[in-house]
């Protein structure tokens, strides 16, 4: 028998992905990012919207999770991103994470044709579990509308509990819509489903609420005040450090997100390469990044330990 | 030296992709109906919007490209779509149809990320360029703002052509905003640069602008009377044969667009198979089918010699 890897939950941050100047992934640097997130206690959404995941080829992405794994890296920490336009590529990158023994996939809905219906993406939803055939698949839904333009309804959700509830387990809701997120909570979570919010600006609220924590951008950078939040959520100061965490947070938000995550994991490991994005983004000039490091040191941001 | 292909002009379909059961591509219908298309007068825009290119994985699309060319369709009537999300699989998609001979490529800008700048989507299509590397190599930019929130601007479009006229030689315009081919048309066609439609419904209006053609849903089906209006748009009759187009087009229209076209398929071919399609769309039901089938036998459309 397979063992069986508990349910993933708590903080985790889509991995920001470093290129070289070539722009090939420098995998020995995703490796030390992975390592000083999982050791200030954030799981791994490798391959997520703030990754550039869908900026890379699909065994451009394979490679780098068997690196990371190889590397001793723990996959049971790991929800990689393997929702793709192709349901044959979905399908490839869903197994393969699984047979790596990750804890699960996170599954965008297919995002280029728009107006589709539900009975569409619940047959993508469907085909995907079939062609893995593999009991230890876990896979947690994607909604973020904003950008895919594609909803996943809570009556896909419905669909798919009933007739995949070991498998269709959790969602990530990056809709930043805490309404959208409380029904999925009172509808689904009684029964075993895993909410994520999309932000740790509704950590406190989700986890009040029955969720299992968040998986965030900015979780990239803030990993251990974001994962001080999530084990001390029922402590008196939890209010006060959802307040912290919130002033971080708006200073990113003032900012492109993917570059400024850059920028500052740049900084804080002084490394200049990790300014580099792919097109069809562009990373922070100067004066951008020099004023986003100043924001973040007169509000007592810094990284600690990431140049070990 | 390389020879130069001819640029490419006219009317191309978006070819339809036909899939088994198991919805694996069935190339040798692939073949079939693009042998159809180029002996009605259709150049091959293979891996297209309707073609749902976009549910296909790179591997796919390149095994299907390589059999046709292999069965001895022409490349120089082929302009394959290598659009992708990820550079590097555009890069490469390019690379491989120049290699085959094709005429040139369709390009999508890289659709995931929105709100992108000009300076990302410019750096996008001159990475490309270089990593290709290939002289031969021959872009045709694909503007379809309404699928991908990705559109390509008058601005982009001077700025490429400034740096690559050689190989940035044309667009498709997918809008349907005759005002946005308009402006294509008087401000780079007389620097050389082709204008294509993405409705027959503007052929005409394109031709007299100035323009090369159209690349259409509907050449999959109406590619006979599509292409002679092409031939013939000189000619007295010409805004008769235009107002003909539409009528056939609107009645496609009333359904839902790739399953329509390959329910048309499927019915004139004599082969049921044709109406499959892949996650997320889903196939014309038999009542849908019937009425369209019915519809078009009584506006006098027939697919003549599909099942040859």
């Amino acid at each position: 028998m397979t063992p069986v890897i508990p349910r993933i939950e708590g903080v985790l941050a889509p991995v920001v992905t470093p290129f070289g100047a070539d722009h090939a992934p420098d995998a020995p640097r995703f490796i030390r990012h992975c390592r000083w997130l999982v050791a200030n206690g954030v799981g791994l959404a490798a391959f997520g919207t703030n990754s550039e995941a869908n900026s890379l080829a699909v065994p451009e992405r394979m490679e780098l999770l068997e690196k990371v794994v190889a590397a001793g890296v723990d996959p049971a920490r790991m929800m990689p991103g393997a929702g793709m336009c192709a349901v044959t590529d979905s399908a490839r990158l869903a197994a393969h994470a699984t047979q790596l023994g990750c804890a699960g996939v996170l599954m965008l809905p297919p995002f280029y044709y728009k107006g589709v219906s539900d009975e569409g993406l619940y047959r993508n939803y469907a085909e995907i579990v079939e062609r893995v055939g593999d009991d230890r698949l876990r896979i947690y839904l994607y909604h973020i509308p904003q950008v895919t333009q594609v909803p996943i309804s809570l009556a896909l959700i419905e669909r798919l509990r009933k007739d995949f509830a070991d498998v269709v387990v959790g969602i990530k809701d990056s809709s930043g819509d805490w309404a959208n997120a409380k029904a999925m909570l009172d509808r689904f979570a009684p029964g075993g489903f895993d909410v994520f919010v999309g932000s740790e600006s509704l950590l406190l609220a989700n986890l009040r609420g029955g969720g299992k924590g968040c998986i965030s951008a900015t979780a990239n950078v803030n990993a251990p005040a974001i994962a001080g939040l999530h084990r001390d959520w029922q402590r008196a100061d939890a209010d006060m450090q959802q307040a912290a965490l919130d002033r971080v947070r708006a200073i990113f938000q003032g900012y492109p997100m993917i570059p400024a995550l850059k920028g500052a994991v740049a900084h804080w490991s002084r490394t200049p390469d990790w300014r580099i994005v792919r097109p069809p983004l562009v990373e922070l000039d100067a004066a951008h990044s020099a004023a986003l490091v100043g924001e973040l040191e007169q509000a007592g941001f810094s990284m600690p330990g990431l140049n070990a």
